[in-house]
């Protein structure tokens, strides 16, 4: 497959699996995408880099998922600004190991391409090339809000309730599970597939963070990658605010006791495994109606783990009615 | 250096070397980029990928000409859709060898800010990650224009002239030279320091593409990434239209006699080379004199090399007044 075969590809499975746009002039095929803007309407950009034998391993993850994953984690990224996704572009360096690989190939564009139709997500371009080294893939998203409305990490108050989606942890049981030789079995779906998979395929909250935009309910949000206590510290510095979190109420995915020994070990990684990819966010207590509402119409659980304190980049953690110090500990992707 | 110091400091080199931008909500240290848009107005997307020991070798470049070369391939794209060079956003994969090597990200980023600077470009993102394998660059730029004014490959018509700035083939020249062993002497200025120069810090004409946009004198505009005559393939295959070519137009660059024993073997450089990173572009020839004088504001040749046919896909080459067919040849990113 040469470089031109496999563009012209990619832009034939992006025209057919294309979401109308009203605004886009010019997709794939030219020097650049072209997008009209309008007043009143601001573009979100986030690009997001995915390297094998770093953050994933061609030898468990199936190419499907590898393709659904790259996209999640940028989709992540706008949702975590309150905004509505809409144009992506993909770069890969490929290995030659791959490049004859007609299979892999159309399974990772169809796991991508699957997400983005989910979501009314336009591929509009990107760049390829060979690489003597690992597969290596940069996933760009472009998303859109009204002026004013985008969700920053710095806004959090003095007060404020500190929320996440869903549960903490499934994913870093399942990289832990990986690593321990469990295999994936996509059509299985018990509690050790439930692991791998919110690892290799987490489902971005891209409904939940674009309804939390457009009503303006948060203050300050992140999506979780680095790890609950990490993410929650880059909230706290921006904001110049510190805050506690409640040992009890972490919501700790149930695939966490798989891997974890006791509580506290359930506990430490449900808050320092990173790449759950649900939302963290802060918003005044007079808004748990109007969350609770969004928690519904979403089907995804929000749950409110700890609270805004003005003491500048301090964190607690409030246990058995006592604060302690909590120690950041995060992922730090050059350590890998 | 860990990741995060290495993320801060790209953000403090940003915030010191930035270009006041009206339109930016906010940069580098969120989940996404904020930018406003505005009616009237289209958004210009590319992204272009470095890959080590694929598109450039650590032991030739030097690592300032790399940063700006890494820019500078983005800003082209923008360049070749007449439009005006606004943000970017740059993702590295870094190997081992390289992330503790202050010196060698010191001139990287020296040579990336300059260019950006030099031309009012933010830098608004990007993610990093280490690599196993090679050093990994992927580069994305945003541009503008007026709705409706981007220049595409598919608008050439019948009988338009076909236009190149600058001269062509030293790029390749320069690759030849490395690849016999020539040595780059950043401060040296002679003919194979040039060639060298062409090929591995290329200088986009974005200030030539944005004037050709802003007054609309151009219907197919493309840069030369591929080798003129791919390029010109591009063209016409995108506008249904077919091309001749002048031998004694096309502008051979000085340098490419250092490696061509003869015309032929020039011409064939200058055409097939690839990474000139000039403007082709087409334009009816009662522009000639609006041409003329944005040659003149830019300092940067303009050359009539062709025409425009009416024949779909056909390329054919002019020479000693008889027409014979041109072979399309270009560099493949796959093939290496």
């Amino acid at each position: 497959m040469s470089e031109f075969d496999f563009i012209h590809r990619i832009r034939a499975e992006a025209a057919r699996r294309t979401t109308l746009q009203n605004d886009l002039v010019c997709g794939i095929g030219d020097d650049a995408a072209i997008v009209r803007e309008r007043d009143g309407r601001e573009l979100l950009v986030t690009t997001d880099l995915l390297v094998e034998d770093v953050d994933f391993k061609l030898s468990y993850v199936p190419p499907s998922w590898l393709g659904h994953k790259a996209l999640a984690v940028s989709l992540s990224d706008i949702a975590a600004m309150g905004g509505a996704v809409r144009y992506s572009l993909l770069t890969l360096a490929i290995p030659d190991k791959l490049q004859i690989s007609e299979d892999f190939w159309t399974a990772f564009l169809d796991g991508y391409f699957a997400l983005a139709e989910q979501h009314g997500v336009t591929l509009v371009g990107g760049d390829t090339s060979s690489t003597p080294g690992q597969l290596t893939i940069d996933s760009m998203v472009l998303g859109e809000c009204r002026v004013g409305t985008a969700i920053r990490r710095n806004g959090a108050r003095i007060g404020d309730g500190i929320y996440v989606t869903g549960s903490l942890g499934a994913s870093a049981a399942g990289l832990k599970l990986l690593l321990l030789g469990a295999q994936v079995y996509e059509d299985r779906n018990d509690e050790v597939q439930a692991a791998l998979r919110a690892h290799l395929k987490p489902e971005p909250r891209v409904a939940f963070g674009r309804r939390i935009g457009e009503r303006g309910l948060a203050h300050a949000m992140i999506d979780v990658s680095d790890g609950l206590v990490q993410d929650l510290a880059h909230i706290c510095n921006e904001s110049g605010m510190g805050a506690v979190l409640d040992f009890e109420a972490v919501p700790i995915a149930a695939e966490v006791a798989l891997v974890a020994e006791d509580q506290e070990a359930a506990f430490n990684l449900a808050v320092s495994g990173g790449e759950d990819y649900e939302l963290l966010f802060t918003a005044s207590g007079k808004e748990e109606g109007a969350l609770l509402e969004i928690s519904q119409a979403c089907q995804l659980r929000v749950t409110r783990i700890g609270e805004i304190l003005a003491e500048p980049g301090r964190l607690w953690l409030r246990r058995d009615g006592k604060l302690e110090p909590l120690a950041v500990r995060g992922f730090d992707h050059f350590a890998g």
